[in-house]
């Protein structure tokens, strides 16, 4: 389980993971092989913005694990996600009261790369993550997560509500954070607790909202609206660090 | 003063545009206009990653100031600084003790729009950044403020420890976030403060680090070495307002 990168080998392979839209990091093509296949995947490495380096094919060679490489080698990044009830145990293992983030549509990748960088430092047991809309876990996030994706489990679910639904049995409470919420600081943060933290433009929707135990407000004095999603994440992240060394 | 956004008209303008650096966000061009000096002009866009836009005449002529467009108009934008003085002087008729961040080498403007949003919302007055090596006002850090740079003052300074030297004597403290601090909940962040945040990369430079009065700790629990950038300005300027609000 984790983040791990594995290449894709061979003409046709390289242009159907192309096609089927698989998160090409970089692609390693023979210098100077002009033909009309080549062409093609050039054009499909254009058109996902994939990076593309001309080597020789020594190269090529000692980096094939296959021997048939075909004078073009694609990096693929891949994550595999975790499950929730592995977040839960580790909570239980550390003896800790379950702290887990639950992101409800965020699109962003720096932000979703920077929210598992707090989650780790904040001592989240995990991230939760839904399937459709919500920005996936790119290279862009893991570089930005600055190798958190390593250590903090990451899971994703079909439904989020129903995920709460599930999570409120086994002793959750949720809090998500909204201008019209109790100041956090006199809210008890410190049982077993998931944050949702909500879309850039939008915030919670508005049943995930509904299934909050909690609306937590970060003060504002200013001007403006909102935070940057990741730093709201990060503000409530550390008022639950704060409660839980003062306990 | 503040942000704003004005028109370079003309053919020899918009090349010495160019040419001087200035910050161009996007440029109309007549469309099917194919002469020499236009080549020039699409050659220093593509150079500069402006985007170009083929637009009529009419459209010229509608969104021109001078009437004189020869066929080319470069939208540019534009923020004036603001004056540390008049920082300190928003706080005295606020009643409130002065609350400034300055940022030691921001790179990233992701992270710096992000920081000038929360200077904004937790009620700062005023960011400092250093004219070398920081990133400057940019379009995308209007994007990313999400308008804050509108209402919250920058100010530049070409030397940020005098400039600390000279805060001190009007009697303000300076507190800098670094791993091996007290830990910020047990510091009093009540008083005149300034607030020293790091470069992503290398953190607060030493000199900068020797002449602040306190280093705080942000309390971290996971495996990875360090918040990113704005998150951390958020935490810390969010346990300023926490103690200010108690207090």
């Amino acid at each position: 389980m984790g983040y791990r990168e594995f290449n894709i080998e061979g003409r046709n392979a390289c242009i159907e993971a192309f096609r089927a839209g698989k998160p090409i990091d970089k692609i390693y093509i023979l210098d100077g092989c002009q033909d009309g296949v080549m062409s093609t995947i050039r054009r499909e490495a254009k058109k996902a913005q994939t990076p593309v380096k001309y080597v020789s094919n020594e190269l090529l060679d000692k980096m094939s694990q296959t021997g048939k490489h075909q004078g073009v080698i694609a990096c693929v990044a891949a994550y595999e996600y975790h499950e929730i009830d592995d977040m839960l145990e580790a909570a239980a293992k550390k003896n800790e009261p379950p702290f887990l983030i639950l992101l409800d549509n965020i699109e962003d990748p720096h932000n979703l790369g920077a929210i598992i960088r707090t989650a780790n430092l904040s001592g989240a047991h995990g991230v939760i993550i839904p399937k459709d809309r919500s920005c996936g876990l790119t290279p862009t996030v893991m570089r930005t997560s600055a190798g958190a994706l390593n250590y903090t489990p990451v899971a994703r679910v079909t439904n989020l509500v129903r995920t709460m639904e599930e999570l409120k049995k086994k002793g959750l409470w949720f809090v998500c954070a909204d201008m019209d919420g109790k100041t956090m600081y006199d809210m008890d943060l410190t049982g077993p607790i998931g944050l949702v933290i909500g879309n850039e433009g939008e915030g919670v929707g508005r049943l995930v909202s509904k299934n909050c135990d909690m609306v937590a407000s970060i003060p504002m004095k200013g001007d403006i609206d909102s935070l940057n999603a990741s730093v709201a994440a990060g503000v409530m992240a550390f008022e639950i660090v704060r409660q839980r060394m003062k306990k």
